[in-house]
């Protein structure tokens, strides 16, 4: 049994790894620590757990969990998960960072959008970034995971087959997303406010979201040349789920001509595709209906469909998850079985409900 | 494994047995019969099901049932269980009825409150009421299974202590339960119109509701004296789950005295009610918190807090189950697994999410 | 014009305050004063106000708002008021205070359920109880009206004609109640975070809530003797709305006899509500339907239906009102217009949307 | 005061009306018609208006309303306008048609689009497309008019001051729409039944839904050029409201040249819009906030707000209306004051609840 700590285990991305986690085969759950609740039972923070545990939060030791945690789950917000990581890694043990510190390879950009220091460059280095879809063969010797954002995993998986393949053009991506307002977490503010949210719908961060450099970076190397794009969140009056409709032009057949690519079908669209998530557990990719996000709901899975538009020449993907599992716990988790070499899909054959 | 069918599997029971029977150790999923899909495939007409099931939604014929099935679930609409149950029945096979023709021991009392005909008499006398925690001896045994409605799962487990250790009035019992949308059902209904049920609340057949004779048949056989009751339903703006307040009054210390039993404290019903479900699995008993239902959301549990009110000398009882999970298809294949000598938990170690 | 001042503006009462005055015929708005946003622009705060209004936000200054209004609306939490209240009589003007602070007669009960020192005897006893269905006459001459809870207007309007006709026993009351999120206002709690208020539902403070002396009272005061009686909240997924089940068993045809009543029957119960509620603009009594609470939300309505049970001997009563409307609101608006002497419905003619 | 009637008067549209209606300060209510409910009284349908009308469902007659109205609106689905229309129009009143029938000028397009015949030329010809804003002097004289589409309303309004000033590529324009429930009606269907829809957010009709035409005829009617646009309309879990995000390149600062035009600046654009709209009553820009439906729900309002992003040379607009109120009801009565010569907020002065 692999023996799993989760620093910060109070928050939403917190209980959904101990929702995942008390069902792994191969996973024993030894140190929740949580600064909010330490001293209380995990069970009488969150009573769906009452009978399946008696863990109790704890302070966040760094010898403790070195100690008692073969791999550590860092749920914290930015900016704090140096620390963890650096011990763990002295110790030989491996760390998934949930938050945002070691996603982003420029550390310019990190203090651009962040408005503060990024990680220690030593550790951004030796951090993989956790999209299994795209970078498995690193991840399985990684020690250090820089787990992705839930809209950038949302995105990229929608994206990065026709940028691979070349037959977009890469200065027309936009990306509208939307959330429910599990994303924003469990801090108070006056934006998750129950009557503030509930039957209202909006746009936020409009051209600001620091998601934005983290898909960049990713398509960028998908592409294999800068990526700029518009990147819109919104927020849906629900609580788990993202949904992401994408758009982008058909590249030009050839340079200086004006004539979009022909030979784009739906047909090739839709074998590009499934030529490229071929053997993926995780993605699914529909054809004759639109991704909800009630399909993939308390699941690792991303539902996507493209339709080309043969009106405007662009081609619309849309793809769904649920934000808190492969936008978070989920991915985790799973890139936790890959760093372990066990079945990617181990802990997390989950179903979801459909209703709810 | 058990071979299993289901008889009606595109309504919302329908589709939460096959979630939970997907994901059972000892079950292969052999037969879905579906008025409305039949020739789909499973997986178009519930996506959440892509990638974990190549099944065909067929037209139901006796005959495929009974020799493809070791056991059937019936989740049709009530007054169409005769026929299969008897086919079934006669080839040696086991039944759970999801719907209500077998759950009243009164035909005429079936005739009053559902104004048709009930179920063959031999049918009813043989149909064991599969509430586990009341009748479990008789359900090892039982080939026919009426499965319990989903308010009186609630409310059952709720008052049962209190009416069997005898310390209430049992003519002062007053249910207020409350449900989510999807025990309405899939079928189309103005009072199921997003529009029309979003943002609002609202109480519906009250004094005349059909479970009401349910809930009085199994409490007074455990209170062995006939009971007659106040049932209200409620309609919640969300989908799954109940919630019921049960109102007791404490009996009288001695039949003539007017004051109520003083011997009764906080402490003597927290025991009472620990002694009663001593042992069960999916029962747990809350002391310091009250119920929600989102604690008890896609899983087989019954949460349930009482509490005494001194001033009014009251017992206030909030019981909390998800009407799909515990007030239906969980509690059908937890009554399999008892008719099948497995562990009773078997397929039903479902974790709440927690959040929606 | 009445020069009105809003003490408290930017809490979810205050805005609804805003929202009716700015439509009154009557009115001018002079002053609100808001601890979080003094300095702000009003429709900045509250953006559904742009382009009707230029008020500014405020500090809470005794002499300002004494000397440039008329009638002030507090909508401070409880335990606040008195100061205000104080200066605005002492200046000849008149207050409606929508907290807790003047509704309950009794000091020593209010030391119990409040836990706090209860406002001064003299402002307490000068205090009229703004329930003008009840209290119109005294309300005509008030300058200190205690403006009513949201539960117990929902409460005392379903069951005052009952008792007011003695044909129900007084000591068989139970309310069910059950209200929308923004009746626990603006301010942050984990109670109110969307996320763990969505699609879920529970009952809070059983056998324990402020709200029932304050019911008791009222009734003890129409059925003129002393009124003991249980009272459960419940949470409810959605913004606006209380809805309250009321249950009361029938009195007894006579002192010693055990047989209820048998000459009450669902037409005098109407023709009783009928005669008690006559020329009342604000209820409305159903009949043929039963209380949803999309039907009153936005407006100053309460819907009434009371159901007989002959198999219990128990009448039923449904009310739904919007509890920041009757039930906070729009009654303060309407006690204002009493003691103005305007037309009870100035400024409350508003219709529900139904939808949403 | 004008006689009113409509036709179709107990689908959601109708309802709006009549709560818009029954408020106006010029306006006779007379006839209501509905083949779902003829003979039933509105106040049973609806009773939200108990109290407020005693109007009585009539089957739809042309003879009756052409002799008891002086204006109809028509709140029938597509496909039926035609005779009401052409009866009203021979007996000399006035029509305005919140369906499809007279929107599209391009008889072809309505064929190609709707697949089905397109109302009579001759009527479409008269038709006046409701948009005030931009037909605001047509619509004084209009006889017949085309009240817009609720999406075509929210995007047009959102994009015609970009594209009138032509500082934007009109090649570019993907328009991203969002809309709650009530959008799709009150006839029943398995995509409006509440737990299908309820806590999942899906786009739909991807590169093909109809009310496409709608905004390129518009918008190239503004921009003095054909226009074809991206259009993905999406259901949000929430009863009213539609909130477009709108995107637009900026054009090239001169034929041939590669470079956008660098002196679009955020406050050239903020001041483009405010001269656009100067004067408009129910056009609100916001410069320092992003709109949210609530705080436009139940009103005639549209909010906007345009946000310049250098990085990607786009403007990204987002807009927000009611569709039940802007988006259908709302405008038809701001058409109907515009065609008889009343103030144009006649009956329109609705403050937003923005709770709920």
């Amino acid at each position: 049994m692999i023996k799993v700590g989760i620093v910060g285990a109070t928050g939403y991305t917190g209980l959904e790894l101990i929702r995942i986690l008390l069902n792994h085969p191969h996973v024993e759950l030894t140190v929740v620590t949580s600064r909010s609740y330490q001293g209380k039972k995990l069970s009488s923070v969150f009573p769906n757990l009452l009978g399946l545990t008696d863990l109790v939060c704890t302070e966040l030791d760094l010898n403790t969990i070195s100690t008692s945690c073969d791999v550590v789950f860092i749920a914290l917000p930015h900016g704090h998960a140096d620390k963890v990581a650096s011990a763990m890694l002295e110790a030989g043990k491996r760390v998934v960072d949930l938050g945002a510190d070691f996603r982003l390879k420029d550390m310019e950009a990190y203090r651009q959008w962040y408005q503060e220091e990024s990680a220690h460059e030593g550790l951004l280095q030796q951090a993989v970034y956790g999209l299994p879809e795209l970078y498995r063969e690193k991840l399985r010797k990684a020690k250090l995971v820089a787990n992705p954002g839930c809209y950038p995993t949302c995105a990229t998986l929608a994206l990065a087959p026709l940028l691979a393949a070349r037959i977009v053009d890469p200065t027309s991506i936009i990306i509208d997303a939307k959330s429910g307002v599990s994303g924003a977490g469990r801090s108070l503010a006056l934006g998750s406010h129950y009557a503030e949210v509930n039957e209202s719908f909006k746009a936020y961060k409009v051209a600001n979201h620091r998601h934005t450099p983290e898909i960049e970076q990713v398509l960028s190397e998908v592409a294999d040349e800068p990526i700029i794009l518009s990147f819109t969140p919104h927020l849906v009056p629900m609580t788990r789920g993202i949904l992401a409709t994408s758009y982008v032009s058909l590249a030009k057949a050839e340079v200086g001509r004006e004539q979009p690519n022909s030979e784009v079908t739906q047909a090739k669209i839709n074998e590009l595709y499934q030529n490229f998530y071929q053997g993926e557990q995780f993605v699914k990719l529909l054809t004759d209906q639109l991704p909800q996000t009630n399909w993939v709901a308390g699941t690792n899975n991303c539902h996507i469909a493209a339709t080309l538009d043969k009106r405007t020449n662009r081609i619309v993907v849309v793809s769904a998850i649920d934000n808190l599992v492969k936008g978070a716990a989920g991915q985790a988790v799973q890139n936790m079985n890959i760093m372990f070499g066990l079945a990617e899909i181990a802990g997390l054959s989950l179903i979801s409900r459909y209703l709810g």
